[in-house]
């Protein structure tokens, strides 16, 4: 990918030179990430961009700044690739100021404000993620089970077998498909547990390996990274299953992760895990449970004005399982989280888990 | 030490009942964690708690229902232990609500911020830390470089190489003391590295091989396992040198791991590394490498008021270099961060970090 991504920005460097060399206007086209550009595809079932384009040509005075930018960018990236060294898109800001800062009047990058939003025209006009530009985005989400890792770091292939990691489990990276490979996948699914705490319990409780399962928490919303590698899971077959707190943040850590979220919607494709279902917490979970009755918070005014919202986003109005939970939790006006379920015995989470698999009470 | 704060619990039980038995009223004695009673220990460098008492009695209407709770922790933490099974505060804090909110007329534990300071009255009062009572705090932190780890976990002593991490790096626990070995350690030194980013750039080319070190990032602040372990391989012999930004939050981070913080104050013995040095970005880098003129922020208005505050501090002026490096950031009213050292080319930090280390040029 590394290699294609460098050829990819070649032709781009290419087909610019070719604009000059026959007096052409050069130009850069990307695919417009506005608001109004972003859609659900409900038979993906994922966040993409339509089809309207944005184009930079270098001889309109408004525009000549971000293309020149862009190719600055494209440039250096170029180098990160061929050298095969990484930053992020901070090392790369400063590069650009390096280089640029002084040879050039104007200060052209003065905010790192300005460099990002060119880095995703570049990920999108040459249908690649900045991971493959050498770029590493922030890492967070951690793993273990019955699978291991090659990662071919520092010319060696280092093997991480993920069964074997202890307390601390397997750190996702911000990269998960260049230069590393997951193989000997055994587990029957993959359980993805919003908070770090609860990751550590089932971990503790080897929960993984008497289930036979693939345990990710994503330390609350889901990196880039995390969000990929829950998607390479599913294309591997593994059915994906989201617990959560039932509260305004973690219905949208499973919607990131299901759908894709509008931000990072131009990358949809490889994010989104459409297959991927709730296993909990809901709020029919109290009437299965009558302690949680006690154990439930009251409903911020966040929660109630983000259920309200839910309940009028297309991709949730078509699972009506949905709609009953979100009009439930606003006339309740109670919350829950995933810890309460540690209130009669520890180890109580893990037959929660169990049951709700075992009688595939998921929410879609 | 799982069987030693088994015995504490015990005997902090085993004297109350004595107390009941003999008709005396039961109490409770603890460190006060007041500001007034927290003071820097410049002998030892670093911050702890003086010698003011607190005592919480059974028979007192103001204590009593505090009594009540700390000795409800104390119970549930000693179960915790038998059990051998952890959780973090939140988890106990439903275990408390459950089995006490409905017996009790009054809800006795109603909100989280009531059971946190009762925990760490109990960690001082039998002088020892949370994660001694199974209790674990949230982690951050990632570690590589040549040692091992022996993680006895799951009734199994899984190995852990910290050179045979890859791009991931080895994630720190909460727990660094209990069933939990760091053999093999074979570095020179430990680097901390504030930033996460800069520790992958700095791990990608194999600097923790090449110069023989202990590569660790706290990942921003250090939580509590990461600055035991620093702690830790601090009293193995290893000199710890921190490399952060040049602005409030970096300094805020070296001081916290070299003389701890004000709210651990209760345990700085434990976590605090007054030996740490202080290796960079500092204001007189600016003298040192030109290019660095043009890669400086204008430091905010929280910047300027924490170096001013910082300047006040008892443990700050002791050292003149750290005065002369804040008079400068004030004149100049300029901050530098970590990342710009990528400008010229992304392994120019390894050199910078090198050369540093070469002519021991730090701060205290």
């Amino acid at each position: 990918m590394a290699e294609d991504s460098s050829s990819k920005i070649e032709d781009l460097g290419k087909g610019i030179l070719d604009d000059v060399s026959s007096g052409k206007d050069p130009k850069f086209v990307t695919l417009a990430r506005t608001r109004s550009n972003i859609r659900y595809d409900s038979k993906e079932g994922y966040l993409r961009l339509g089809k309207a384009k944005e184009e930079r040509s270098f001889m309109n005075v408004a525009q000549s700044k971000r293309f020149m930018q862009t190719i600055a960018i494209a440039s250096k990236c170029h180098r990160f690739v061929k050298e095969g060294l990484h930053t992020t898109i901070r090392g790369l800001f400063y590069q650009l100021k390096f280089s640029l800062g002084e040879d050039i009047e104007e200060n052209i990058f003065s905010e790192q404000a300005e460099s990002n939003p060119l880095i995703e025209d570049l990920e999108v006009s040459l249908d690649i993620k900045r991971e493959d530009l050498n770029l590493n985005a922030n890492r967070k989400g951690v793993l273990a089970g019955n699978m291991r890792i090659i990662d071919t770091f520092g010319n060696e292939d280092i093997k991480i077998d993920c069964a074997k990691q202890g307390r601390s489990g397997w750190a996702i990276p911000s990269d998960v498909d260049n230069d590393i490979e997951f193989v000997d996948i055994k587990a029957k699914y993959v359980l993805v547990v919003e908070k770090d705490a609860l990751w550590q319990r089932l971990n503790e409780d080897l929960f993984w390996k008497k289930e036979n399962a693939i345990l990710i928490t994503p330390q609350g919303q889901a990196a880039r990274g995390t969000r990929r590698l829950i998607r390479k899971l599913s294309d591997m077959g593994l059915p994906v299953y989201v617990f959560t707190d039932s509260d305004a943040w973690g219905w949208y850590i499973y919607w990131t992760i299901k759908t894709g979220s509008i931000n990072l919607a131009y990358m949809g494709e490889n994010v989104a895990t459409p297959s991927a279902r709730f296993i909990g917490v809901t709020m029919s979970d109290l009437d299965r449970y009558d302690f949680l009755r006690k154990l439930t918070m009251n409903a911020s005014e966040v929660d109630i004005k983000r259920a309200q919202e839910m309940m009028g986003y297309e991709w949730i109005k078509q699972h009506k399982e949905w709609v009953i939970e979100l009009e439930r939790m606003l006339k309740e006006k109670k919350k829950l989280e995933q810890d309460a379920l540690q209130g009669p015995r520890l180890t109580f989470v893990d037959d929660y888990i169990r049951e709700k698999i075992a009688k595939k009470e998921f929410l879609p």
